[in-house]
């Protein structure tokens, strides 16, 4: 159990002071917030000619984020999840609403995690400020944090799962294996290299990437947060075709390589380490220099897409390397004891 | 801490199983939801000339609901919740996230609980289908259910907190304790006469309103879901007015004059009791009679808008009744120990 109060001395926040707080501190920039905090509800104006994307992800101490993680970092990385899945639909995000249940709150704990959302908000590459409109706040023993992000898309432009085609690229964004690398640095972290430092960043403050790049140029995407082989999986099965990757073609970043010499654990963290928040993408081979252009961060093509269902994995020899080997694929919040 | 699998024998669901369980019940009903559960998100279409509103209530077991809950009433309650606020902003429901945290969950709970969230969506009085369109399953040791409602309403017509008027009228719909009484009736549920079984279903399900009846009718609206002085406060509070209200006007039901006769206890449930999710709205006093008609149900008077600030409360006699005997009105969830 996280007790705030004594990790961050302070006096205790009632809930009318942290609304007060709330308010104060996250008043609304976008013209189309036409109420934000402080009524039964929001109120916002979709864009004309857009659909709107919502997507729901919770967080949970000592489960999604480790107990002793600081209050900014709950703060960005609750909000970056759940922006991360607004831009594998190919969306601008617009709006949040935040619910936070905590045992109890300081006031300093709440403004440096008032100070981690808006620095998530603030590294959104997009083209207009996102508000935090609503949300709620309750008691509970252990820290939850469950966001709602909306976002906007010209109507029936929105990227699918189910896009992919036999012959196009698979490519992903960034860099992948760093967050499961960081995770691993997390205990040593007072003492941390600055290459372990680095892996620890990208666990807690993940990049996010501007999903409207997407539009007219990839053919499906999903944001790798269980693991590249688990998330690409489920592009494969909703889209009914298979899938050749190669694993010695995973973009690494420096710190992975400096602190996971070895390429097959290495390669191991990419393909199943899940948190990096990058995206996964198929589209057309010849579109990946305009798509990385647009998206404005390393694109790399790791594989194909094939009619044989299934994905397939090889190593730097052109062998294929059995999934076990690798990990099991993915996250089972429940199967996990 | 509630266990569901002691509670509800049957094999526990792994989340991917969940989520197949989800997708396969809440199949969307709606044109305008033109992705449901099982992407990365969901994608809407606003209707054009409509504002969206936005709203997020957490549920917590032990602290919101009793902790030996059915799973139906859970299911119910976190939507009836998240509902009534979409109807206090004058807006039609369409699409609800849901994000269910659990420490684990047999799939018949499961089923009850989506029961109990489908029975909430069609005991809500609206024109169209309300679609489940999105959510999150995790663990976690207590039962938290966080739910985002998002509901349409003609572009610049959302009701506010801030439109009452000196002179004007305090109205609530239907009949407000009955969810405080029921509370108490709650221990002795086993053996529950008749009239303390309503009362239990009235905390349990509460009714929904039509929010939208009251747009060109009602000058302010909040539901009353931390007591009436509480929630009747904010609207005074945010339009720089005060009122007075007569206690022995706050309609009751049959189930609560039987449960609790006597008219000082009944007073003091009906003025700070939480949880009933009745409207209270301000008016011009002719407005009632059509804005009754168009709410289906009964809407009563119970005070004044007055320029004075401040709320008081008139005894039978005339005699203002001092708001410490009421009980503190509303709750604060961190300050509770």
């Amino acid at each position: 159990m996280v007790s705030l109060v004594t990790t961050r001395p302070g006096p205790v926040l009632r809930e009318f002071e942290l609304v007060d707080l709330l308010r104060a501190r996250l008043a609304a920039r976008r013209d189309d917030t036409r109420i934000g905090i402080g009524d039964d509800a929001a109120v916002l104006r979709p864009c004309p000619g857009h659909d709107l994307v919502a997507t729901t992800d919770t967080l949970i101490s000592g489960r999604h984020f480790p107990d002793d993680t600081s209050a900014f970092d709950v703060g960005y990385k609750a909000l970056a999840v759940n922006l991360s899945d607004v831009a594998a639909m190919g969306a601008e995000p617009a709006w949040l609403t935040v619910s936070l249940s905590a045992p109890s709150l300081s006031r300093d704990w709440c403004e440096r995690f008032i100070d981690g959302m808006q620095a998530a908000c603030r590294a959104c590459p997009t083209g207009t400020p996102i508000d935090i409109v609503g949300g709620d706040t309750t008691r509970t023993d252990t820290l939850t944090i469950s966001v709602t992000a909306l976002g906007q898309v010209a109507a029936g432009a929105a990227m699918h799962r189910a896009g992919a085609q036999a012959g196009q690229a698979i490519a992903v964004t960034g860099t992948l294996g760093d967050a499961a690398a960081g995770l691993r640095c997390w205990p040593q972290r007072a003492t941390a290299s600055t290459a372990q430092t680095d892996l620890i960043k990208r666990l807690t403050r993940p990049d996010l990437r501007r999903g409207s790049a997407l539009i007219g140029q990839a053919t499906s995407a999903i944001d790798i947060s269980d693991g590249l082989l688990a998330d690409l999986g489920h592009i494969l099965a909703a889209s009914g075709v298979g899938a050749t990757i190669r694993l010695d073609a995973l973009p690494y970043s420096t710190a992975l390589a400096s602190v996971v010499p070895e390429a097959a654990d290495r390669q191991r963290l990419q393909a199943t380490g899940g948190d990096d928040y990058e995206l996964c993408v198929t589209m057309p081979l010849d579109a990946r220099p305009a798509l990385e252009t647009a998206l404005g961060c390393p694109l790399t093509v790791i594989g194909q897409v094939e009619t044989r269902t299934g994905l397939r994995c090889l190593d730097g020899a052109g062998n294929v390397v059995a999934p076990d080997t690798l990990g099991a694929p993915g996250w089972d919040h429940f199967g996990m004891d």
